[in-house]
C-alpha cells in the first residue's frame, strides 16, 4: 500500500503543479501582464488546464484509487490516508463523468460570452449577450445531466463548490432567512441614513495599503508565505501552502474599498495558510467548500473587522495614519459609517444586512432558469421584479441589474451565488462556537489581539483542509447542522444596538 | 501537407505553452515570490520542464517531422515551412539523443551544486564546491558523449547556445583578439585612471528607473508588449512575442548599474519583440544564438548607449533629472566616466575594453577542463595565473576568482562564456554594416532618434528569429563570415580618441 500511495501522490502532485502553474499565470494576467500578452496567455492557460485534466483523469489514477480504496477500507474514516483516497476519488469520479470534448466546448463558449459581456455591460445591452446566455443555460443543463439521479437539476452544479448542499436544503434555509431579513431591512432603512462622508475624503493609496497590511499581519496573515498586489477585482489565490497571495483595489476617495477587501481576502488566505503542511500538493490542500471559505473571509472582514471592539483598538491608529481626515471624526461616527445600512442596486457594494437579499435573488433566478420556469429573454424583467419586491428598488438600467455580476457571463448558470450567504450564515455559527469555547476572544480583539480566535479557527477548521466536508465540519465544530439562528442573533444584536431597535 | 503541418504546429504550441509557463514561474520567482514559495516552486518548474521535454520528444513529433521533411524537400530552403521543419528537426534530434533519466540526474545535480555555491561563495570556500564541480565535469563530458563524432568535446556543448560554432573556430578568433587586446589594455591602463566620482553620488531609485524607461521607449522597446521589474540579477525573458519582459537592479549610489543593465536587457528584448508575429509559439520564435542575442544587448548598451552622440542628446535630460548631482559635471567628464577602462577582477563590472579578457580566460579554462588537461582541484590556481598573465591582477580570494560566476555552479561546464565575446565581435560587425547601409544612423542617434537603426536591425536580423543560423545571418547581413576587424576598429577609434592613443 505504501508504494501505491506514494505513486498516487506523485501523480497527484503533477496535476497540482499544472494547476498551480495555471494559477500563477492567472495571477500574473491580473496583476502585471502587459496587454500584448493576452492572446498567448489565453492559449497557455487552456493548455495547462487541459493537461491537468488529462493527467487527473488518466486511467492509472482511477486504478490506484480503486486499489487504495480497498486497502484503506479498514482504516478510520478520518485517517489521513482514507481521507485522501475518499476526497480524491470524489473529485476523480466527478472529473471523468464530463467528456473532455464538452469541457473544451464549454470553456470556449465561456470565453466568448465573457468577451461579449465586457462590451455589453457598459453599453447596457442585454440583447447582445442574450443568445450567449441562452446557450450557457443549455450547456449548464447538459453539464448537470452528466450526473444523473439528482433531485434538482441545480444539485450537481451546486456540488462543484458546495459539496453535499442541495437546492432543496438551501432554498429552505434561504427562505427562512428572507422572512427575517426583509422586515429587518425595512425597519432599519426607515430610519435616517447614517453619514459616511468621513470615508469619502482623500486618502493616499500608499497609506491605505500600509494600514491594511499592518492589520492583516496582526490577524496572522504570513507575508513570508504570501503577498498583496493590486488588481481590478480583489481575489485570493494559492500557488502552494507556502505561497498564498491576496490582491486588493484602492480608491483614494473611499477608505472602505481597499481596507475591507484586504480584510476579506486575508480571511480566505488565513484559511489556506492554516492547512496542514503535509497535505501539500494533494487534493486535501484546499478549503473544503465555497461556503466555508466565504465564512472565513466574512469572519475577518465583518465579524472582526467591522466590530466596535476592533475599532476601539485600531481607530486611534487609523486616525494617526490619516490625521487631517479623521482627527475630528469620533469613533462612533466612524463605526456607524462603516456599518451604514442602505438599500442599493449593486451586490458588491451592499452592507451586511442587505447583502444577502442580493444573493437570494440571484440564487432563486438561477434555479428558475435551470428548471425551465424562466426564459433568458424574461430574465431582466424578473430581476427588476425581485429587486422591487425585496429591496423596493428599480434599476434604471440592466447594466446595474442583470448585467452587473460576472458569474453567469464567465461560467455556467447554477451554483454561483449560494456560497456568499452560506458563508455569512456559517461565519456567525462558527464565531459563536469560537466565543463560547474561548470567551476571551472578544476582549482580545478589543486589544488588537487575534491569536486565540486565529488559533481556534486553525485548530477546528483550517488545518483540516478538505479532509472533512462542509456538513461534517459544521457538525464537528458547532455540534449542530447549518442553522441561521446565530447569524440572526448577530445581526439583531449589532444592528439593534446601532439603530436602537 | 497542410494538415500535417497544422498538426505539428499544434503539438509544438503545446510544448511552447509549457515552456512559457515555466518562464512565467521563473520570472515570478525572481521578482515577487515570497520565500515560503520556494520549495513548491522548484517542484513546479521541474514538472513543467519534464512535461515539455516529454511532449517534445514524443515519437509523433519525430514522425511528423520526417514526413514533413520529405514534403518540404522541394521548397526553397528559406521558405517558412522548410525553415520550421529544419530548425525543429535540429532541436528534436538533439533532444532525443539525451536520455530523460540523464536530464533529470543533471538537473538534480545542478540544483544541489547551485545550493552549495550560494553558501561557498560568501564563505570563500572552493573546497566545499570542488566535489560538486568534479561531478559537473563528469556529467558535462557524458552529455557531450551523447553526440558522438565531434571534433572537440566542447563542440556539442557550445552547439546548445551557439549552433554551428566550434571550439577550434572560436579558439582561433579569440586568440587573434587576445593578441590585440592585451597590449591595448596595457597602453590604456598605463594612463591615469578616469574619474567616475560623478556616477557615485546619491541618485534616487524612482528617478533612475524613470530615466532608463524613457530611453528604452525611445529605442523602440514596446511597453505594451513588455514591462520592467526589479531582480537581484537583471535578465530578459519572453512569455510570448507579445510579452517580452526585462528586469534590472538599482543602486542609489551608482548611476551606471540600473541604466546600463536596462539598455542591455532592452537590447535582448528588442530582438525578441522584433520577431515575425506569425512565428509565435513555434521553435522559430527566438533569437538564433546566444552570441547574436548578446550582440544586440551590447549594441544598445555600448555601441549606442555609451557613445558620445547618444549622450550629446541625452545628457541634458539626465542633468535635468538629477540637477543637484550633475549640473556642474560637463558632458566630457560624464562620457569619460561611463567609459572608464580599468583592470579589475569581476567580469560583470568590467568595461568594454577589458571585458573580453575576462571571457577568454573562462572559455580557455572550460576547454582545458573538458580536455582533461586541467583538474578541478587545480582550477583556482589556473584562474589566478591567467588573471596575472592577462590582466596583471591577483584575486585576494576565490570569492572574487573562480567562485565569482554562477555559470559552472548552475549548469554544465562548457559552452557558457563564448557568447559574450562573440556578441561583442558581432555587435561591431553588424553595426558597421548598418551604418554603411544607412549612413544617417549616427546623426540620428545624436538627435535621440533610433528608428533607422532599429528598423535596419529588425529587417535584417530580428524578424527572422531562428530561421537562419548565426553563421548564415552574419554572412547575409555583412557579406562576410565572423571577423574581429570591425570590433577592433570600433575599440581603437573610440578609445583612441578618449585616450589620445
Amino acid at each position: 500500500m505504501e508504494t501505491k500511495l506514494r505513486e498516487l501522490k506523485t501523480l497527484l502532485a503533477e496535476v497540482n503543479d499544472l494547476e498551480s502553474a495555471g494559477a500563477v499565470l492567472q495571477w500574473d494576467q491580473s496583476t502585471y501582464m502587459p496587454t500584448g500578452g493576452a492572446a498567448a496567455r489565453g492559449r497557455q492557460l487552456a493548455t495547462l488546464a487541459r493537461l491537468a485534466h488529462e493527467k487527473f483523469t488518466a486511467p492509472v489514477i482511477g486504478k490506484r484509487l480503486e486499489e487504495l480504496s480497498r486497502a484503506t477500507a479498514d482504516l478510520p474514516v478520518d485517517s489521513d490516508e482514507a481521507s485522501l483516497i475518499r476526497v480524491t476519488r470524489r473529485d476523480y469520479e466527478r472529473a471523468v463523468k464530463v467528456p473532455a470534448e464538452f469541457v473544451a466546448r464549454l470553456s470556449e463558449h465561456t470565453a466568448a460570452t465573457y468577451q461579449a459581456w465586457t462590451l455589453a455591460r457598459p453599453a447596457n445591452n442585454f440583447a447582445a449577450v442574450r443568445p450567449f446566455l441562452e446557450q450557457t443555460l443549455d450547456l449548464s443543463r447538459q453539464l448537470a445531466d452528466y450526473f444523473p439521479g439528482y433531485e434538482h437539476i441545480a444539485d450537481p452544479l451546486i456540488d462543484y463548490g458546495d459539496f453535499g448542499m442541495t437546492a432543496k436544503l438551501i432554498r429552505q434555509v434561504f427562505g427562512e432567512l428572507r422572512q427575517e431579513l426583509v422586515p429587518l431591512v425595512q425597519t432599519i432603512t426607515a430610519q435616517p441614513l447614517a453619514d459616511d462622508a468621513c470615508l469619502r475624503q482623500n486618502f493616499p493609496e500608499a497609506d491605505q495599503l500600509a494600514f491594511g497590511a499592518a492589520v492583516i499581519k496582526r490577524f496572522g496573515y504570513d507575508f513570508e508565505r504570501g503577498r498583496q498586489d493590486k488588481t481590478h477585482h480583489p481575489f485570493m489565490t494559492k500557488f502552494s501552502l507556502g505561497d498564498v497571495r491576496i490582491t486588493t483595489r484602492c480608491r483614494e476617495d473611499n477608505l472602505g474599498e481597499a481596507l475591507f477587501s484586504t480584510l476579506h481576502e486575508a480571511g480566505h488566505a488565513l484559511y489556506e495558510q492554516g492547512i496542514r503542511p503535509d497535505f501539500e500538493a494533494t487534493p486535501l490542500a484546499g478549503g473544503t467548500s465555497s461556503g466555508v471559505h466565504e465564512s472565513q473571509s466574512r469572519t475577518w472582514e465583518n465579524l472582526v473587522g467591522r466590530s466596535r471592539g476592533f475599532w476601539e483598538h485600531f481607530y486611534p491608529q487609523l486616525q494617526a495614519a490619516f490625521p487631517s481626515q479623521l482627527r475630528r471624526v469620533p469613533l462612533e461616527d466612524f463605526y456607524r459609517a462603516i456599518n451604514r445600512v442602505q438599500r442599493s442596486l449593486i451586490r458588491t457594494d451592499a452592507d451586511e444586512v442587505t447583502y444577502n437579499l442580493h444573493v437570494l435573488i440571484r440564487f432563486d433566478l438561477e434555479l428558475q432558469l435551470l428548471e425551465g420556469k424562466l426564459a433568458v429573454k424574461d430574465l431582466p424583467a424578473a430581476w427588476q421584479a425581485r429587486y422591487q419586491a425585496d429591496l423596493g428598488l428599480c434599476a434604471p438600467a440592466d447594466r446595474d441589474g442583470v448585467l452587473q455580476d460576472v458569474h453567469w457571463y464567465g461560467g455556467i448558470i447554477g451554483g454561483n451565488f449560494q456560497c456568499y450567504t452560506l458563508g455569512n450564515i456559517l461565519s456567525a455559527q462558527f464565531y459563536e462556537a469560537a466565543t463560547q469555547a474561548q470567551p476571551g476572544i472578544t476582549a482580545e480583539i478589543a486589544a488588537g489581539q487575534f491569536q486565540t480566535l486565529h488559533g481556534w479557527l486553525r485548530e477546528n477548521i483550517y488545518q483540516h483542509g478538505r479532509k472533512f466536508t462542509a456538513t461534517e465540519i459544521v457538525q464537528r465544530v458547532t455540534g449542530q447542522p447549518l442553522t441561521i439562528a446565530p447569524y440572526l442573533r448577530y445581526l439583531r444584536r449589532k444592528y439593534g444596538e446601532l439603530y436602537r431597535l
